[in-house]
């Protein structure tokens, strides 16, 4: 079947510019509601954003370029806590996904130039930025359903 | 500056899986709001799905892999709308991103072991996934601003 040889392909691409934070990546876990960032996107850039201001939040996708490599992981428990259930690794959010790309929804505090300074992405600093989106009405659910244990932690 | 170096190296990833659907491409942009579509991912991926049952909403990355390629593009109008302003790629949720990753809310339906049946996913036939996230309450953004222009098409 020709759509799964093509799925099959491997996949190219470039970062679109990185992420500056002075907080440190030890501390990114613990500050990540509340921690400001900048997304620096590569000067070229620049008309790539026209209009992006009118928006009050993003998708922030990066690369978590430190990410284990390796045999891949296929469970683990959430926040390596053994009292979370043992959970597919695509059922979580962690960072051991087969393809180690990092999804943030931030907000958007304001911009210089490609400089767009964020709060709530939590990347480390030097990690490259492959895309952002911005945020509308389409992407917020009402209706959402969790695992008991994650409201539980709530 | 090392940040910056790591950044402009190129990313390489293979896709988990790719999109089935009965909706002929020229009839995606139409029916996205509602229409149901498979995510069928690779076999040995079935561990990793563990526990995703208890969500409602997944985020579906993919690979936009019939989007044009050449020159790229850095303003456009939304929707191809000559009577919207013109707006930066990285502004806009289309296809000509410089990486044309596609990003979809959906509703997860059903399962039967590496087949998601998700509602929504605006997708053609045998596009490749790359990662499928849980959707979870960081992700709702109740005080969302968005360009004018765009509440006044909802």
């Amino acid at each position: 079947m020709t759509s799964q040889t093509d799925a099959l392909e491997t996949i190219s691409l470039r970062p679109i510019g990185f992420v500056e934070t002075d907080v440190a990546d030890e501390d990114v876990p613990r500050r990540r509601r509340d921690m400001v960032s900048e997304v620096v996107l590569l000067e070229h850039y620049l008309d790539a954003l026209r209009g992006i201001d009118d928006y009050s939040h993003l998708v922030i996708l990066f690369w978590m370029h430190r990410a284990p490599t390796g045999k891949p992981t296929l469970v683990s428990h959430p926040r390596g806590d053994p009292g979370l259930p043992l959970t597919g690794v695509l059922a979580s959010r962690g960072r051991n996904h087969p393809n180690p790309i990092g999804l943030a929804v931030v907000e958007l505090l304001g911009r210089r130039e490609t400089r767009l300074r964020v709060r709530r992405l939590d990347a480390y600093h030097g990690t490259p930025v492959i895309d952002i989106k911005p945020y509308d009405h389409y992407d917020v659910v009402s209706d959402l359903r969790e695992p008991a244990w994650k409201q539980a932690r709530m």
